[in-house]
């Protein structure tokens, strides 16, 4: 009988599940719209639901289930298999998810899910192959994950590898985290929209303006980088500046990590080779961050919407 | 017979040799002036006249030694067992070691002294029974170790945990490594003279011109740090600013790391209590880096001298 994992990659939205095999190769998938509103009754009877579908799937076609990981958008304890705290989640904290699934019988980790895409990415993604990567999801805030030696790291209790919380800026912009100057208050997607809208402020003649139909509501991360290409100077601005804060931010990782491999994620990086290229450009300007050392590559993520599944899926070892 | 291994500690100022066993003893060590002027040949001479010294010890006493383990304070390629570059050492870049002493047939590994210094703590001294630990040292740069799960963590080609040389303050202090604002820039030996200087300067009533018998020349690392106990205003802004910075940089490795240690090594770390208690303080401000996650504990480095004779000795496996 073919061994596979249950992965669950849980989001604001909604919570999918899928079947995993070693290869990484999802047999069988089903998904919940995230509930809210009963301090987590539901929540855990959504999964309970996925899980008995998964089991009868199984039961099927001969495969036998070992092992559930879950990759959730919080702050985990992954040694209680509960969650912290997790800003887009109505649940009660700390909340238990182990506990509550244990009486399947199958293994269970769970992890953030920046974690969890960096080891997908490394398994089967951007970074296969290597044994080293960081990954940077850039969205609302920057998602951190950290592949070393093909392991997973992840810090005591799961709490490490927030790489969005390095202050970059003493004394700079403030974080929801409550420091100042973190790199997420400058790399992120909510970062790069702030920075566009400033400066379109400031440039009421930019292409931006025409771009977004003169409604800056409007905006996206797509604004200043799409009106960039065309020459704006304006939106030029914008992309230089965002760089080079993301660009100090990948340097800093590489001279404390020099991984193989940096990944970007996050809805910026379909911006792919112009995004990647700025970026890889920055930090060629920087000898003993970047160059005379050993090369780390820069680039997009490639697992898009099953990243989660097949990460959390393989969060424990086949 | 006992197994020992040979570890080197080199330095701008001597090259030291011991013996050590498996539970971190010196059994026996010896030194040599580091020698300048001839391109290394020197170097190498010194290297092997230690080496045939403690061979020799170790025939007399029973003993077997199976591998050398190399300290040395510059950018190493571990895979390469030679030197890139080190600012102290008057040598040819890069200058092979693990060739030049191969024909002995011992195991051999080199690293950066910082990272042997990480691991002697982790082992034997201030972080002993911890499987995690981050060493500072803070001297005339800012060197960084990095103990992941009882096993050093270098970075491709031992060239990663340059834990100085990641920038906290975008567009700030030039570094020597030719970006700006780099962690070392604010929080090594150096940056506190500068620091004290400058700030004396500005108050010439402080407190700190007599205790450095009104010469600038003469003030120390200890400098603000006596004359803050003693109440002095301007003693008092150069230790809560260097603390300050020192602490931002601390919080930044507890949220990439959240390791179960941090190490500060150096001369100033001899202030341990008062240096160490003034840190605590600065990073138990900030909840999300450092409270409600598991505790990182901030203490001073324990092994003085031998902690690069013993952890370059035990870089490799007993």
């Amino acid at each position: 009988m073919e061994v596979v994992h249950i992965g669950f990659d849980i989001g604001g939205m909604s919570i999918k599940a899928g079947l995993v095999d070693k290869e990484g190769n999802i047999l069988y998938k089903s998904t919940r719209p995230t509930p809210s509103g009963d301090k987590g009754i539901s929540f855990i009877k959504y999964m309970r639901e996925l899980i008995d579908e998964l089991i009868a799937y199984s039961q099927d076609n001969n495969l036998k289930i070992t092992a559930i990981g879950v990759a959730i958008p919080g702050i985990v304890d992954n040694k209680e298999g509960s969650l912290t705290y997790a800003n887009n989640l109505d649940l009660e904290y700390p909340f238990q998810i182990k506990e509550k699934l244990k009486d399947y019988g199958f293994d269970f980790y769970m992890s953030n899910d920046a974690n969890v895409a960096c080891l997908a990415e490394q398994k089967f993604g951007a970074a296969k192959g290597k044994k080293d990567a960081i990954l940077l999801t850039l969205g609302t805030g920057v998602g951190g994950g950290i592949v070393i030696d093909n392991k997973l790291y992840e810090g005591n209790e799961g709490k490490g590898a927030e790489l969005g919380h390095f202050v970059l800026v003493v004394d700079g912009l403030p974080c929801t985290c409550g420091r100042k100057g973190c790199f997420e208050a400058y790399a992120s997607a909510t970062a790069l929209l702030r920075l566009t809208k400033e400066i379109m402020m400031e440039n009421k003649d930019s292409l931006m303006w025409e771009y977004c139909d003169n409604d800056i509501n409007k905006v996206t991360g797509l604004t200043s980088f799409e009106c960039s290409k065309k020459g704006d100077k304006a939106a030029n601005l914008v992309v230089d500046t965002y760089v080079k804060y993301l660009g100090e931010g990948i340097l800093n990782i590489c001279n404390v990590f020099r991984p193989e491999t940096v990944i970007i994620g996050g809805g910026i990086s379909n911006q792919k080779d112009y995004f990647i290229n700025k970026i890889v450009n920055y930090c060629e300007k920087y000898h003993y961050g970047y160059k005379n050392t050993p090369k780390v590559e820069i680039v997009a993520a490639k697992l898009t919407n099953d990243a989660g599944i097949i990460g959390a899926a393989h969060l424990l070892d086949f």
